[in-house]
């Protein structure tokens, strides 16, 4: 019998998102023991397809029950230790919370903001590295609250040039899945991210991959790890034995998570990953012209080239408000996202347009639903595109 | 449309366990916003209807993506400051875990173990805590590697008359929503588990219930808390505020299994909580009896007194091993677990017994299943109850 979701609002927040019937589905695989033959299976493919995503063969995943917050505790306690400085570059609301992770453990923490819209240079990144020497640096690849997308393989670049033994972190919790990520070729040292988002399952999953330096790092650390749910140390030989067909006990896996993330990386790597980055990134170019040629709004990134490719961030025009748009958008069975970056809180909203969303055009039409609904509640909030109706 | 779980295995290793439809349906529920109305509701439900189930008014919930094992770093990160005493009662391998977990944020663990199948004494525990002053004192409620069943409440009593500044700390992994606990009425500081065992939802929530004491002294603690995924500090405004209708983002919290634990929650409240235990009492009294009587096999827990309503240890008889006997049970649709202490680890296996396969006795006969594949593998494997055969 085949599943079907029942009927609800389209979610397009930035994560979670729509996920598909047979993940859902998944979500709902009757219990079975985490140590039996056929849980193995799923898990130990799960940790494969997930590599696959982020274009690494020799990366190592840990794939544990959590939010994406629990990665930055991961890198925080495996990677820091106490005094050492790190250099958190901040294009958003996330960087600040990383930044908070990181001192948590002990870190000297040096945060490169940059102003609202933008992500720090190479210039500057390249002058700070100078200056310090950085255990690590951290990079938030799309900054949620700003749709802000940072140039991730140029920071690696010029770490690698200027301060080599720096770690590169890249968080992508709303990146991965929907952005260009080659983690071996841009030689990133941790890619972090949760389930909700790109990779179109439902929250509850930390999904992190560390580069071999990594791990050697934390295998052969003197110091004590400042942690026990977090401590790669406890997770390797999980990792590992699944991977192998051979399950370990550590914590009880999310199962049934699992089975769902089974599900959803067995679409995506269905196809070339390069063939997805490319579907959103026509998606999000289509939408965010609408956004700027129809609507004629602003949006929260200056520049297109770092604009994400998931999400659009929009600032509403004067005397419109989200009091205005956002209740409007729910009647219509559209949920969107208010503001977050604290600075310009009630002056945007944001759309995600992450996994099924952008990607499958063919059964669904979700984005065209978006924008007749937003043609729709802008015109009965009395706004009028001055561009166009001149 | 009703949901029906496909055909399955019958799942009785001691967590996760059997999960009703409607429950499994919960977890396939479509996407939502984290933060909207509904979802709010569904959450701040699930905190009032946790609190029921520890027969508790002032506890403060915290529910988590994690695992059960979160739940330790929960209670080493807030309720330790280096250097601090711990006393473990160790009745078997989480003990241990327990143990490890609370030195790797600095407390120095003192463990108080007794032999395989036993639980400390009141006067070892009186006298340990007459020696030392400790911040904090942990029993594993039952242990899953053995199923010893601790007797919580007396030491909580112990603990109040000798050193009443001692935090009672209660690993309910494998006992809440199946044994006996009155939060406030036994003055416990806080009380753990996990999702996938008496409470019957799917594996990947951590839930913990601190004391308003234990509360208290988190948010005045002069030292820094070693954690920002665990600290209650980021936490508490969420929980507060999703209880108060008033959604808070620190993570994004596990929506699907947050509904899949509404769901259990309201049938687990439906009834007094008092009548599950003994339901409880009564499916573990029989099925236990019929191991002694019918079987002639002896249990790991050394005497009735201390053995656990949720689950059996069970060990085999001369002769026969796990290989003779497991792989026959899964033959028959039975999934059990074996061995997990190190010092018996071959010499027994284990039946889990909560939830459903307890409670559900009119629509399901879970336990006369295994009963009969019980009668029918020991039989196969050429085993013969001499007492009866006499």
């Amino acid at each position: 019998m085949a599943f079907h979701q029942a009927e609800h609002s389209l979610l397009v927040i930035p994560g979670p998102i729509e996920v598909s019937d047979d993940v859902l589905f998944a979500n709902a695989t009757p219990s079975q023991s985490h140590m039996s033959k056929s849980f193995t299976e799923t898990f130990g493919q799960a940790i494969k397809m997930f590599r696959q995503v982020l274009v690494t063969e020799r990366g190592q995943p840990f794939i544990v029950a959590g939010s994406g917050t629990l990665g930055w505790d991961m890198v925080a306690s495996n990677l820091i230790e106490s005094g050492d400085e790190a250099l958190v570059l901040h294009s958003g609301y996330f960087g600040q919370s990383f930044a908070d992770c990181l001192e948590a453990y002990g870190a000297k923490v040096t945060q490169l903001k940059a102003p609202v819209g933008q992500c720090p240079s190479r210039e500057q990144i390249a002058e700070a590295l100078t200056t310090t020497n950085y255990k690590l640096i951290t990079v938030t690849h799309v900054d949620t609250s700003t749709g802000v997308l940072s140039n991730a393989q140029m920071v690696s670049e010029v770490v690698h040039q200027i301060s080599p033994d720096t770690l590169v972190i890249l968080d992508g919790v709303c990146s991965v899945g929907s952005e260009e990520i080659r983690m071996d070729e841009w030689s990133l040292d941790v890619v972090m991210c949760a389930s909700q988002k790109g990779l179109g399952v439902p929250p509850g999953l930390s999904l992190v991959c560390a580069s071999e330096r990594a791990v050697h790092f934390v295998e052969a650390r003197k110091t004590k790890i400042n942690s026990y749910f977090a401590s790669w140390l406890n997770w390797l030989p999980v990792m590992r034995g699944y991977e192998q067909g051979k399950p370990v006990y550590f914590a009880t896996p999310p199962v049934q998570l699992i089975c769902a993330l089974h599900a959803s990386l067995k679409e995506i790597t269905s196809r070339p990953i390069a063939e997805r980055w490319t579907k959103n990134k026509q998606a999000s170019k289509d939408f965010k012209d609408f956004v700027t040629d129809e609507l004629g709004l602003k949006q929260v990134p200056n520049d297109p080239a770092f604009a994400a490719n998931g999400m659009t961030a929009i600032y509403f025009p004067e005397g419109i408000s989200a009091s205005d748009i956002v209740p409007r958008l729910l009647e219509c069975g559209i949920v969107v996202a208010g503001g977050l970056h604290k600075e310009i809180k009630d002056k945007y909203f944001r759309i995600g347009h992450m996994g099924l969303t952008a990607i499958d055009t063919t059964t669904r039409r979700d984005l065209e639903k978006v924008k007749d609904a937003l043609r729709h509640v802008f015109s009965a909030a009395g706004y009028v595109n001055k561009n166009i109706s001149k």
